[in-house]
């Protein structure tokens, strides 16, 4: 039998420079072998064409495989990353996949043109690198604006902030220390005198009230608490004071919503499925325009809308809490295994609307905006407190008016040089100016990031594992209804 | 005959869940058609094979060219990024293909490892982010700092400025300028006179005696040209000065080495094929330090090595010149079709090494680090002079102290947010301190990249098409010595 020859011939025709004869005019005889037989043309075709449909196939998944690298790591791929739920095994160490997209600044002043929306280019104008800050003139339009009002409006909006009731928890009688420990806390240059200053930078962490220089004065004389009438407390004096006598002198003498950290009324709206498709497309269009995985954005806080009346503000403060061990972020508290002391908003970045341009102030301070360093103590002088929003926008570093339909967006944390979040960028302290006339209404979209990874995607996991296809048929308890009574709080 | 029949049987047993049965159990009868005879058997185990062999191909194709993205676009790959010359045709506009990395400087006192020598790893320090600036003690050896000064003392350093001739040509003769003109150009304010500032700013650019306030007086005096006294010039006092009378009033005085811009000795030395190996070696560890591309590296200047003596400086300046359409790079022009009548050294990149620790004084200054904004204006003021390294090393923002084997680098460009270099760094600004005890050694490699990325990559097209294995015979002129030629100017 030739057959072994007949076979290195067959071999030559499936080589890719295809020869378009057909096999029986190269043979002598075609009546010769099974070689010629209908059924050997058949076996060649039907391989031939399987061999091309599986090139064709794996050429595919070269260019898709290739296509989502792009995806997620590119920076210029707006909206790119696959979410990242539901893969690893419970319980065991996650692989990040995931890199964080951070937008380069460049330099202050520079433009970078962004697509958005559908047939339209935004101009992108970075801010401050310190925080990274980018201001998007036009990212809604005035209907969008209008629509969010609107329902923030029937929704009803509340108090950003209750009064201060009297005889509250104290941390420090919580924390069951002394007189003397307090004071050594507090006296931060450990002159063995309390500063107004220092007392200052201490109430802010404490209560809702916000202390000038000038009322603690007021509180001093009213109490009698400063002796020597120095400006200064020493330990004999501090000694004399109850722990809450500031407070309680204050609301004795009756405190106004100006004297509060925050003054504003502010809603929460549910951005998920269901949801008004403004509110959806502006869920999707912050996913573009921040580059992060669209899991994590859908996961994070619903949109915030708060309104300030003529006379509102909010002092200077940071979004998101610095990152220690022992730091719970509340986003993921659900996910956590354990009980922590301490919790913090995780808001990896701050997107902040400017729903309608206001007639007077309302500027947004950025009070240490690229700061060559940045030092706390510097902050809150005896005679400038640059915190605070109602007295010293003039002094900060940057202010931000508010355009209607503007959006400026930034970073509340720093990279960690590996593609997730690190530490707490010190330099984000921001707040709103007084409203000089008419009404400010700005709404917050805050992207909530885990600065520990495990935690994030512990956490995605779960909210993965929860039933989801009950939210289509009624107001079943779904992941979003569930995070949603956790943010009210907020 | 059976033929499609049989075909359609075959092609059962291609599909990925091979049957272990020879196809002829499975039929009735062996000896019934030719699907049975050794010819058909051989035509199905060939078509396998090549078709196994192709999809082995095809994978090993997806792996290697995934594994090549990653290596030139992670901003971890150290040395990563394939060669980019020789590639595209000639003429055509280049496909650009390879993205710079730009190292993340985090925040200020951040500290990353890194790995650039076997066995070893070096931790690198953010000094600043305007320049984005970084250290790396230890970086070189003892031994290694020892040998690239022994080599450059071999090769002979000669003075880095020489001393300034009397009628020299100037620019403004060049350019025709009347002295209505130039007294324009000087007046930056607009307000009808010249301040000293105003002089001083600009005679930085023209001539390389460095003038201080005290000196301007002096020549005031000398040249009766302040008739009023008031230490400004107008244009009736400036008109009946010539262009050259400053230059000409201080060399006629006499001009010390300690006046001139730069006061060092320096000499240049080769990096590439059959240099000493410490020479190569440190060219290559600044590969894996910048994660540039090897190409761009080995196309770059040589290294230069600067010894100061006591009394020694370098006022402040920029290593690289500002990018503007006329503007050509050194280093490409090689390549340029055009004739251009401005040129600029291109330096993407400095890294500036310390050979020895410095007895006293000789720091590297950054006058204007991590400042809030940048100010031209502000840099020279009556009072003070920030460029000055002999007088205000003191008031410069930061100050690195030489210690031997450290090494800093940092960008002199900012990047162009989309993978190449962008504008200038005005930041980068820097000058070396005077010297006040013992001598100082440093050496510089400065990495080349042209801003635009057509000159760079016509010009490494250039340079891959000259002979290159011409230089393994003897001295010819190969690439690195023709541009060894055009070093050699600077």
């Amino acid at each position: 039998m030739t057959g072994s020859q007949d076979a290195a011939r067959a071999e030559e025709d499936t080589t890719p420079t295809l020869r378009l004869q057909p096999p029986c005019e190269r043979l002598s005889g075609c009546h010769k072998s099974g070689v010629c037989s209908r059924s050997y043309f058949w076996v060649v075709m039907v391989f031939f064409h399987v061999y091309i449909l599986n090139v064709i196939a794996l050429l595919f998944y070269v260019h898709y495989s290739s296509g989502q690298e792009d995806a997620s790591r590119s920076r210029d791929a707006p909206g790119g990353g696959r979410p990242d739920a539901a893969r690893p095994p419970s319980g065991a160490e996650f692989v990040r996949d995931v890199s964080l997209t951070r937008i380069d600044g460049i330099r202050v002043g520079h433009v970078q043109k962004v697509s958005l929306v559908k047939g339209k280019v935004h101009e992108m104008r970075t801010l401050s690198l310190k925080p990274l800050l980018f201001e998007i003139p036009g990212f809604l339009s005035d209907d969008e604006c209008r629509v969010v009002m609107q329902l923030a409006q029937l929704k009803g909006l509340m108090e950003s902030q209750l009064m201060v009731q009297d005889g509250q928890e104290e941390l420090a009688k919580e924390l069951n220390l002394s007189p003397e420990e307090i004071f050594n806390l507090l006296d931060i240059n450990q002159d063995g005198q309390l500063q107004l200053h220092e007392i200052l930078t201490h109430s802010r962490v404490r209560d809702g009230i916000w202390l000038t220089p000038e009322n603690l004065r007021e509180i001093y004389a009213g109490l009698n608490a400063d002796k020597n009438n120095d400006g200064l407390l020493n330990l004999k004096e501090f000694r004399l004071l109850s722990s809450d006598a500031f407070q309680h002198f204050l609301l004795q003498r009756g405190v106004k919503r100006s004297q509060l950290v925050r003054n504003s009324r502010h809603t929460w709206l549910y951005q998920g499925e269901g949801a008004h498709q403004v509110l959806q497309d502006i869920k999707e269009r912050v996913t573009r325009l921040t580059r992060l995985p669209s899991t994590i954005v859908d996961l994070s806080e619903p949109l915030q809308v708060v309104r300030y009346e003529e006379g509102g503000h909010y002092h200077a403060h940071r979004d998101s809490g610095p990152v220690y061990p022992e730091t719970a972020c509340t986003h993921t508290l659900l996910a956590a295994n354990t009980s922590t002391p301490f919790e913090t908003s995780c808001r990896y970045i701050t997107v902040l609307f400017y729903l309608n341009t206001v007639d007077g102030g309302g500027e947004t301070a950025f009070p240490v905006a690229d700061n060559r360093t940045y030092d706390e103590m510097s902050l809150i002088q005896n005679d400038v407190d640059l915190l605070d929003t109602r007295r010293n926008c003039d002094k900060s570093n940057l202010r931000v008016r508010p355009t209607k339909g503007t959006a400026v967006f930034w970073y509340n944390y720093l990279s960690d040089g590996k593609g997730w979040v690190g530490e707490q960028d010190e330099y984000s302290l921001h707040g709103g100016c007084v409203v000089t006339r008419g009404t400010k209404w700005v709404a917050n979209k805050w992207i909530n990031v885990d600065p520990d990874y495990q935690r994030q995607a512990r956490y995605q996991q779960l909210v993965s594992q929860l039933p989801q296809d009950e939210s289509d048929e009624g107001p079943a308890l779904n992941a979003e209804t569930q995070r949603s009574s956790v943010h009210q709080e907020l």
